[in-house]
C-alpha cells in the first residue's frame, strides 16, 4: 500500500548533551526521525536541515527500501555535515513516494529519561 | 456519531525493555494504540507492522464494538506471530469504519517513568 | 479571530493514580482537554465519553467564553457522573463554534513527573 | 522552498515554577514555540496570548529570518507584557508567509524532567 505525504516538517530539534550513559547509543540522548515507507518502490528523500543562524546544511540524501521503516537517529548524519549537539534545528523532508515521519527525541541529561514525540507536520 | 478516518499510521515504534517492574504490566514498558469507534457499527481492523530489516508481519485483526475505545497494547499481539521488544517499527491500521488512532508509549527502562504520545497519521 | 473545528476527539485517556502528592492538584496524576475558543462568541460544547466496556457517558456540557482557554481536568468532572482513574477512556467534543483541543497528561505514580501532550483529532 | 501554513494554534500552555536549578535556562522549566520559515522571505508574525480569567495579551511581533528556525521561548516574551509563570493560557500565531509551528515544555519541578511536544494546528 502507498501511503503518505511527499513534504514533512519537523519544526522542533535539539539534540541534548548525551549524560550520565553516553556509551550506550539507546539510553543517551538522541533524535530520531521515523519513516514509514509502506509502499513497494524505494523511497529517496532529501533532508535538509535549517539553523536559527546560518544557512541550511544539505540536503542528507536517505534512501527507505519499500515496505520498510527507518528510525534515522540526526545524530548519526555525517554527509555533508554532522549535526551539532545542543544546537536549535529544525528538519525538512522531501520523498519522491509518499512516506511518513514522525520526531521523537529521548532526553538522558538527568539521571532518568524524558521522552517526547509528535506527529511531523505533511503537506 | 460516526467520526474518524479509515487509515492510520504510526510511523514510531519501540518497545523497551520492561523496566524494574516487570510483573506489572501497568508500570513496565510498553506500546498501545487507542482507537476510538464511536459510531454505531462494529470496527473491522486489519493492522500490518513494519519493520527495518524485514518483510512486514500481519495481517492482525482487531475488533472495536460500536460506541467503544480499545488500547490496543502491542505486546500482547500474538497472532499471526509476536512483536519483539526493542526493534524498530511502524505499523498501519485500515480500518472498514471511521475510526481515530492515537499513540502511547510508557519507558520503564529508568527508575521511573517515560511517557509520550501522539496522534496517529491519517488519510 | 474565529480559529478552529467544530469536532475534536482524544483516543488516548487514562487518570493514573495521584501518586506521592494527592493533596497537590498540580503535582498529582491527572489529564487536561485544553480548549481554546478564539472568537467572539461564547463556545457551548458537548462532551462524551468512551469506554471499553460500557456504554458511553455524557453528554457533560461545558462553556468557553470568548477569547479564553479552559483547562478543562477530566478528573473535574461531576455530571453527570465522574469519571473513574485506572479505566480507558475516549473523548468527543462537539462544539457549537470552532476552538481548537490538546490533550495532556501529567503522570506522578513514580517519583518524579512524565508527561505527554498530543493535539486532538479534528474533523 | 516555500512550507507550511499562516495559522498556527497551541492551545496547550503552562510554565512551571522553575525547579531546583532556576539559574540554568536549558534545565529549567519553559516553553517553547519552534518555528521553521523555510521560504526566502522573512517571516513577520504577530502572535496573542489567551487566558482562561482576562482580555488576550498582544499582539507580540516576531521575526524569522528566511530559511532560519526560531525556538521561541515563551518565558522571553517581555513587549507589550510578560507571561506569568503558573498560569494557564493558549496562543495563536498569524504569519504574513508560510511557516510550521511545534509545542514543547520541559518540566523542572520534580529532581529529574518531564518532556512533552505536539505540532500545533493549522489552517
Amino acid at each position: 500500500m502507498s501511503i503518505g505525504k511527499h513534504h514533512w516538517v519537523i519544526a522542533e530539534g535539539f539534540i541534548p548533551e548525551k549524560g550520565p550513559r553516553p556509551d550506550d547509543p539507546k539510553l543517551s540522548s538522541h533524535e530520531t526521525a521515523c519513516i514509514l515507507n509502506a509502499g513497494d518502490q524505494q523511497a529517496s528523500i532529501e533532508l535538509t536541515l535549517y539553523f536559527s543562524d546560518r544557512e541550511p546544511a544539505g540536503p542528507y540524501r536517505i534512501m527507505v527500501p519499500p515496505r520498510r521503516t527507518l528510525h534515522l537517529r540526526f545524530d548519526d548524519l555525517t554527509d555533508p555535515e554532522p549535526l551539532p549537539r545542543e544546537t536549535d534545528y529544525a528538519s525538512v523532508f522531501v520523498s519522491d513516494v509518499p512516506v511518513v515521519v514522525q520526531h521523537t527525541r529521548l532526553d538522558a541529561r538527568a539521571a532518568d529519561l524524558a521522552l517526547m514525540t509528535s506527529l511531523a507536520w505533511s503537506s
